[in-house]
């Protein structure tokens, strides 16, 4: 659990701990109202094509910051900070396998390593629950569904694949709401890609998600379902990179970015 | 002049005439309603700098689209397009200087180049006159003033330099709906980078802008500045590559896409 007083830290002192070895766990709810991003670190043979990859794809792939070849100060949106210390827990892939999970890249770091930190859903769900929309995964602790769809990315290089999507199921009458919302941050996935029927974008059955928690869709709810920063991990994975780092899932990098930096309007 | 039939031509079939040879002249008004969009081509070496460049400053450098090294065909939002013949006039650098000016690139074309198409200001500006917001270089005939400011862009790789901005004077009733209207559209500029005093910005005379013709202010009215999509080619050029092209001021590739794809909200 994340304690009040780590809700009030700010990202700087929170990186810190988490650099210092003091703070291991998921970072949802940490620094709240900063922006908070997925990781994914490439060779800079693999650079090029996957950057571009991003741009083909901003709404699953929304790139908040790429550091340089070799850089490991995510200096615009983190100044001081150390992508190789700064996550509470990484996963490294191997041949598009999982091959350790450890806390820190010091020993495996590269010069040629190119890290890409990508936005996250944390930031729209925030400003969702502040307009009154009530997100039941949030409350019971739970991870969100996630879906494979049979909607095609745009490919780039070796790149390409579905688009994964999350789902929260939203009271009728607050979908209109939520697609305003969510629009002003196109930095952070940005607005829904679909409501309604699962099965317009190949979901076959709603209860079985292929990553994250099932959901119960009350009475009066519908689906809706935003693009997700699962997409262009599942995507690198299955190219088979030689070596692919990555957060561990909920365990995100915290930028000194608000929310609001990354709206529109 | 851009005839009336050709205002109704499709993106496609003015493509085509630009291919055909039959279509020299500067883009403004051909194909209203669609996204135009400045092109530079660098050898790949450059490429994810220039990318990392252009995600770095989105303000003045939106990405509507790059092509993969050697890739010909606009694919994602021009299909069936040629990047070597479809833009009237082309602007070849060699080592920073302009070396020629030549209407299609058959010749020059390498398997190593990469090219980028960046959102142009036409596309807010049609959204500005549709809101009852004069325009009067528009009227003349002239081209608008731009203005190398103290404001520095986030340098990427051998990528550096100030932004380069243009400068619109609006009726001061009109400067608040001006940025509502701009900001709609972040993938093409979006909205302004200052409003009002030019010292502010490091310009000491409006009457003098770098680039472009003068604009005379009138009563009432007000400078405001957006970045420019010449800040990109100006920082390219000051890191002198061997070679890189661009199109010609004024004559743009025109995209399949339409001005509202582009919109948010």
């Amino acid at each position: 659990m994340t304690t009040i007083s780590e809700v009030s830290l700010s990202p700087k002192e929170i990186r810190k701990l988490i650099r210092d070895g003091e703070f291991k766990r998921p970072t949802s709810g940490a620094a709240a109202g900063y922006v908070q991003a997925n990781l994914a670190i490439l060779p800079k043979e693999y650079a090029f094509d996957f950057l571009l990859f991003c741009q083909r794809n901003p709404k699953p792939c929304p790139v908040v910051e790429v550091l340089e070849p070799g850089q490991v100060e995510v200096s615009v949106t983190a100044p001081s900070s150390d992508i190789r210390t700064d996550v509470p827990l990484y996963h490294v892939y191997e041949n598009g396998k999982l091959s350790a999970e450890i806390s820190n890249l010091t020993d495996l770091w590269k010069p040629d390593f190119v890290s890409f930190l990508l936005g996250c859903s944390f930031s729209f769900e925030s400003a969702l629950i502040n307009n009154g929309i009530r997100l039941p995964h949030f409350e019971s602790g739970t991870n969100v569904s996630m879906y494979i769809t049979n909607i095609p990315t745009v490919p780039a290089g070796p790149f390409s694949g579905p688009m994964v999507v999350s789902m929260r199921s939203i009271p009728q009458e607050k979908v209109v709401r939520a697609v305003q919302v969510t629009s002003r941050f196109p930095g952070v996935h940005g607005s829904p890609i679909h409501i309604g029927n699962p099965s317009a974008i190949g979901i076959t059955n709603l209860s079985q998600p292929d990553f994250g928690d099932p959901t119960v869709i009350k009475e009066g709810e519908v689906p809706v379902f935003w693009a997700c920063g699962v997409t262009p991990q599942s995507v690198a994975m299955s190219s088979k990179p030689p070596i692919m780092v990555t957060h561990a899932p909920g365990h995100m990098f915290i930028t000194d970015m608000k929310d609001e930096d990354y709206s529109v309007l």
